[in-house]
C-alpha cells in the first residue's frame, strides 16, 4: 500500500502543523461546516454492537449516517457546498454527476435553498435513488455510463451557467463530509482507529482530515471495492487515474476516478486504503441487518466487511468506528440479496 | 373503546394525586428502573422521520427499541426486575414464558448476572429467537402453543424452586419498560402523543404510567393486532380474558392472555387501544425499512401502522412519538414479507 506508517511524518511536529495549515481542508473548515449544516442534518448516534464486536474481534461501534437526511452522508458534503453559493450562483442554480447518493444529497439542499439542480447519472443508477433525486425537485440526465458523465457535465455546464458541485473532489464537499469525524470524536474520545467506505474518496478525505488533525494516532483505514479500486490505483500511481472498467454491487462506490484535491488530503492522512470483494459486502450487509436491525446499501457495508475479513490492520480489542455510509437499496435488490 | 377522555379523571386534580401513589407503577419505581439499567441498556435516540411525517400527516418521530441489546426493549424490564432478585432467588434461578423478545431480554439479564434462566416457548417461536436465548446461556422448553405455557411454567417453578418473572404483569418489568416514556420526553419535550405496539401490555403500561405523570397531556394509545386483542378484550371486560385463539404475523404482540396490574394501569392511563390488521403491519414494515433504514419485526411497525391508517385519533401535526418495539425477525420471513 502507498501509505504505511514509517513514509509519513508524524502529525505532531511542528513540520506537520505548518504542513496542514497549507491543507486544501483544515480542521477550522470542517467545524465552520458543522456549524453551517447542523440545523439541517441529523446528528447520527455512535451505537456499539456487541455482535459484530465479537466477530470482528474488535470493539466496535457503527456510525449509522444509513439514517442521515437523503439515507447517506452526502446531504453533508451537499449542503455545506450548496451554504457557500454566492446570490448570483444561487440565482443560476448547480449541477453535478452521481450514481445516486450525492444527487439525492445535492437535490436535497437545492431544494431547501430554492435552487436548480440538475443531476447527470449513469443509465444503470438504482431506481428509487432516480426517483428519490426527482422527488426533491431536482432535474435528471443520463448518460451510458458513469465514465460519459464529466464530459457531459461539462458541456451542459458551461452551455448554462450552472456551478459544479463535484461529488468528492471539492473542498466545500470534503469539509462537509468530515463534519463525521468531529462526531465521532465527541461520542467516543478512546477511538483507536476508523474505517471508512471509498467510492471518490471524498468522505475518507474530509473524516481522516478531522481526525488527524485532532487525534494523529487514530489509525484511518479506508475500504474499496476490487471492482472499482480508484483510489487506491490512484494513490499508487501518485495521481487520479481513471478507472475503464467498474464492476462491483456497490454502486454507491463505484467512481470511475479520483481528484486532486481529496488524493492530496488522503495521501497526508489516510493509514491504509483496502479492498473488499462483493461476497464480503453482501455477507457483511446481511449481518448488519440481522444482528443490528440497520439497512444498509452495499456500499454502507465496506468497512464492516474489511474489519471481518481482518484486512485494516486495527489491532485486536481497539476501539474502532466504522462509517454506514449510505442505506439506499431498492427492495427488489434486497430481496436477492438475502 | 373503554377509555375514552371523557371516562378517565383529569390526572392532575388532587384526587387523581391520590390515586397516583396507590398506582402498583408509580414514576419514582421508573426513575429508579433507569438508574439501576443504565449500565446495561442503549440509550436509544429518537429518530424524525420526514417521510412518514408526511405520510401519516404528523411530525412523526421514532423510538428504535429495536436497535436496543436483545434486539427489543424487553431487556429494560427484565433487567430491571433480574437487578432486584434477592441472593436466595438469584442462586435458585428464573423461569418465564415468551414468545421470544421477552425470553431474549429475561436470558440476556441472566447472562450478565450469572443466574439460572429456563424460558417457555410456543414451538412456533421464530427460530432465530430460540436461537438467541440459548445463545445467552438459558435453558429452552416449549409447549404446542402458547395457551399451554402459564400451567407449564406454574408446574415447573413449583418443582425447582425458581422465580417467575412475568413477561407482563410484573411492576418490576414494567417500571423497565417504561424507562422509554422518560426517554420520549427527555427528547421531545414538546411531544402531544404517544403510540405504543401492545402484546401483554407490558409495555404500554410502563410508558403511560411514566409519560401521564409528567405530562397527563400527552395522548398514549396502544395498537394491537386484529388477530390478537387480549388487552382490547380485556379492556372491555373490565377483567383480564384470555383468549382462546391467536392469528396474527406480529408473534412478539400474540400474547393470549392479560394481567390484572398491567390492565389496571392502561385503565388509569391509556387513552385509546386500537386494532390493525396483518396487512396494515406489513405495509409499515417495508415503509420503515425502505424510508428510514430501520429493521423492525412485524410486531415493532404496529404503531407506525395505527398511525398510518389514521386510526391513532392523534391530531394533524401533532408531535407524535411511535414507539419501533423490535426488530428479531427471520431473514427468510423477512424476505417473502418485501
Amino acid at each position: 500500500m502507498p501509505l504505511s506508517d514509517t513514509q509519513r511524518e508524524p502529525a505532531t511536529t511542528p513540520e506537520a502543523n505548518v504542513a496542514q495549515t497549507a491543507s486544501p481542508v483544515t480542521l477550522e473548515d470542517i467545524r465552520a461546516a458543522a456549524e453551517r449544516i447542523r440545523p439541517y442534518v441529523h446528528r447520527t448516534p455512535l451505537l456499539p454492537s456487541q455482535t459484530l464486536s465479537r466477530m470482528s474481534n474488535t470493539r466496535l461501534a457503527l456510525k449509522p449516517e444509513n439514517l442521515q437526511r437523503t439515507g447517506s452522508f452526502k446531504a453533508r458534503g451537499a449542503l455545506n457546498a450548496m451554504l457557500q453559493l454566492s446570490p448570483e450562483q444561487r440565482e443560476r442554480g448547480v449541477v453535478t454527476l452521481s450514481a445516486g447518493n450525492h444527487g439525492q444529497g445535492l437535490a436535497f439542499a437545492a431544494g431547501l435553498l430554492g435552487v436548480r439542480c440538475v443531476v447527470f447519472m449513469p443509465e444503470t443508477a438504482v431506481p428509487t435513488k432516480v426517483a428519490a433525486i426527482a422527488g426533491y425537485g431536482a432535474e435528471t440526465r443520463f448518460t451510458p455510463t458513469m465514465a460519459q458523465a464529466p464530459a457531459a457535465v461539462e458541456t451542459y455546464q458551461k452551455a448554462q451557467g450552472l456551478t459544479y458541485v463535484h461529488p468528492f473532489g471539492d473542498p466545500n464537499v470534503i469539509a462537509g463530509q468530515g463534519t463525521i469525524g468531529l462526531e465521532l470524536l465527541e461520542d467516543e474520545p478512546d477511538l483507536d482507529a476508523v474505517v471508512v467506505p471509498v467510492g471518490g474518496g471524498g468522505l475518507l478525505a474530509g473524516v481522516a482530515t478531522a481526525i488527524k488533525a485532532l487525534r494523529p494516532d487514530v489509525r484511518v483505514v479506508g475500504v474499496e471495492p476490487e471492482g472499482a479500486p480508484s483510489v487506491s490505483r490512484s494513490l499508487a500511481a501518485g495521481h487520479p487515474i481513471t478507472l475503464d472498467r467498474l464492476d462491483t454491487i456497490a454502486d454507491g462506490l463505484a467512481a470511475p476516478f479520483a481528484a486532486p484535491i481529496s488524493q492530496a488530503l488522503i495521501e497526508r492522512n489516510v493509514d491504509d486504503v483496502v479492498l473488499v470483494s462483493d461476497d464480503e459486502i453482501v455477507d457483511a450487509l446481511r449481518l448488519i441487518l440481522e444482528r443490528t436491525k440497520l439497512l444498509v446499501e452495499p456500499s454502507g457495508a465496506a468497512g464492516v466487511a474489511a474489519l471481518l475479513s481482518g484486512k485494516t490492520g486495527v489491532a485486536a480489542g481497539a476501539q474502532v468506528a466504522a462509517i454506514l455510509s449510505g442505506g439506499n437499496v431498492d427492495r427488489e435488490r434486497l430481496k436477492q440479496m438475502l
